[in-house]
């Protein structure tokens, strides 16, 4: 069988990093190709690629990826049998319904956001992406969502716990930290926009059964973690609960995102003076702004963090459960170092870890390991190929269990 | 001779406590107009004075004060005598030059800026009004500048305390202290883009007979003053500092603000994020946007605080000095209630320390006693008169000195 041509589409952070592990990766694949809206910042990829060493693996395309016309024609020109989509949390239906038009395997790593909305009806998955499960069925393709860090190896490690540990799971707690150290005054580490619409709304977790509601910063906890210490993560709205609550329909099911007081007092402040709202609001000379995209406007680029960016991130699911009736734990886990990180592929630890997932499926597609034909969510496939190939990719996984902290 | 017809310009809330006040003072002049660029806003005002009782002693008018020609048509048509401009403080010099042309008095209330411009060479009066001392002295007018509280009122304490006490004036420290609560997370007492446009640029001080210059929130000190006790003020850049400077050449001139921490870590996110800028910002999308602006429309309206505010300003100023080489100091100052000002005229004590003096400088201007026939600014007029009209007008002066805490 001949090699699958794959795009990417997307142009920031994630994509770059993406791009560079599908270039160390190619001879998996047919011919490489990126597509964003701006082509210039696919352009300044393959720059990129360039400067490494890599020999123009890619062809750059412009895309508007909000029309599905414009995803099938690119797709089916290309002939591209698997679509890597790290853009815009707003393009996951257009380029969805492109992938199920021309065939393609499609891939994520963030869930569908409509622009208009801020947190939606629990489980988010079946608000969108699960509507498509049959039509996906049907056009036989293989459509694997949030294969991102967080989610995507997070479910991973729930489903390893699963597979390796217990017979029955009471609870997984995923814990993110990034204890890295950008410099700036103040940044978010992905898209300001994307980044504030995960905090605004209610934070939904699934405990005992069913949804508990609460607020941004209400519950939080102090963690002591490897490599980053003693953190305090607050209870957080993410994708990965909303599809792991059904599979682990009987354990409780958080998310904690670990913050420090200057970013949750910035954010703080323009949450109640009301600058994270998507709602356009008129100035005084009657011109509509919506308040949160002046906000992404002034801050820095988080693409433009990665240089300076120094320390770690430790990111992990503490897994409780019975085997065999013997209760136990684990903590499965990976440490990433975010000057590393830019040191290999130009972006810091952040996009990083969520860029070489979505490449690690990718490559599992094309093998045919994960090749399953329908959509499902990470979870649902066989973890540990993932795991092995996302050590071999950069991102080791390591355990801490009754033996000890040690590698998978 | 006929009583003079008057004009304010504005209708903010300054301009409402200015138009209450006038009403009340209504036989000291002919008849009472307030024009603005929206209508509505001075007929709201007008029906709030009919709440009050006074039987519709004004009429209003539609007027863009950025162009002179249409400040000069609108006083030549209802033969305006005293203009009071409390609008924003963009138009002083066109509203200034419309005067001119017409043969009117002019009054303000804050000192003219530049959209364009933060924090301008001091003395900032040089920059624009004191260049037309000439065309105001040719045409015959009288124009006071900065006759609000402060600046304003301040000023003529510190006339009062050359007047009253010293023959040498060493140092003249203005605080201006807020002690009222609005019962809002955050707002800002008064438009929020000039508010803040105080406290981003460089804070000038008049010390050792040259100008100093330190950032806002860099020289804070502990005030204990009556009424509203212990509070911190910070060393500020004020209107008053530019004119006091050029009278008071050998003393030490200093303006200090009180802020509360929740002001200043409101003001210190928004300043370090860069939302303060008067510099447009491209969004993603590609809008251009002044921050500042974006800012301010999701502020409350100042106006709206009125009916819940609370508590006590406090102003005035403690001038050191000597007397026939004795050395001495007074602190001169009203203690002004929120409470009572809008029971009174419908707006907080901050629009009413600002609006009631413009009001009193007008009717010296009518009675003749401050009709000087050319630019002043409140300093250079003689106190006391001045000082108890604002007794009789609701603002009354009292002084801390060696014989204690008494009336003027």
């Amino acid at each position: 069988m001949a090699k699958q041509n794959i795009l990417i589409i997307g142009a920031g952070g994630v994509a770059q990093v993406s791009a560079h592990k599908l270039a160390q990766w190619a001879p998996e694949f047919g011919e490489l190709h990126i597509a964003n809206r701006t082509k210039a910042k696919a352009d300044a990829i393959i720059a990129s690629l360039r400067e490494k060493g890599h020999e123009m693996p890619f062809t750059s395309h412009a895309l508007d990826a909000m029309n599905p016309d414009n995803v099938e024609a690119l797709l089916k020109k290309i002939d591209a049998g698997i679509v890597i989509n790290v853009g815009t949390a707003f393009i996951n239906m257009t380029v969805l319904e492109g992938c199920i038009r021309a065939g393609a395997a499609y891939i994520d790593t963030a869930i569908h956001e409509d622009p208009a909305k801020v947190c939606e009806t629990p489980p988010w998955y079946a608000n969108y992406e699960w509507k498509r499960r049959g039509d996906v069925e049907k056009a036989g393709i293989t459509a694997i969502l949030g294969a991102g860090f967080d989610p995507g190896v997070v479910n991973a490690y729930a489903r390893f716990a699963e597979d390796e540990y217990f017979d029955k799971i009471d609870s997984i707690d995923i814990v993110d930290i990034n204890a890295g150290s950008h410099g700036r005054w103040f940044a978010t580490n992905f898209d300001p926009e994307i980044n504030f619409r995960e905090f605004t709304g209610t934070v939904y977790s699934w405990q005992g059964g069913e949804w508990k509601e609460n607020r941004m910063f209400e519950v939080g906890r102090e963690w002591d973690l490897p490599v980053v210490g003693k953190r305090t993560a607050y209870l957080s709205g993410h994708d990965e609960v909303h599809s792991l609550s059904a599979r682990y329909k009987d354990s409780d099911v958080r998310f904690w995102m670990g913050f420090g007081d200057h970013y949750i007092n910035v954010f703080t402040v323009l949450q109640n003076l009301g600058l994270l709202s998507e709602h356009p609001v008129k100035t005084a000379e009657g011109q509509e702004v919506v308040p949160l995209k002046v906000v992404k406007a002034v801050l820095p680029d988080p693409a433009s963090l990665a240089p300076d960016y120094e320390g770690n991130t430790c990111i992990g699911d503490l897994v409780k459960g019975s085997l065999n009736g013997k209760e136990g734990e684990v903590f499965v886990y990976n440490v990433a170092d975010h000057k590393l990180a830019y040191e290999e592929v130009g972006s810091q630890g952040i996009s990083y870890t969520a860029g070489v997932p979505p490449v690690a499926a990718a490559i599992l597609i094309a093998r045919g390991d994960w090749d399953v034909k329908k959509m499902v969510n990470v979870e649902e496939l066989p973890a540990r190929p993932f795991l092995e190939l996302l050590g071999e990719m950069g991102l080791p996984t390591r355990v801490i269990d009754a033996k000890g902290d040690h590698a998978i």
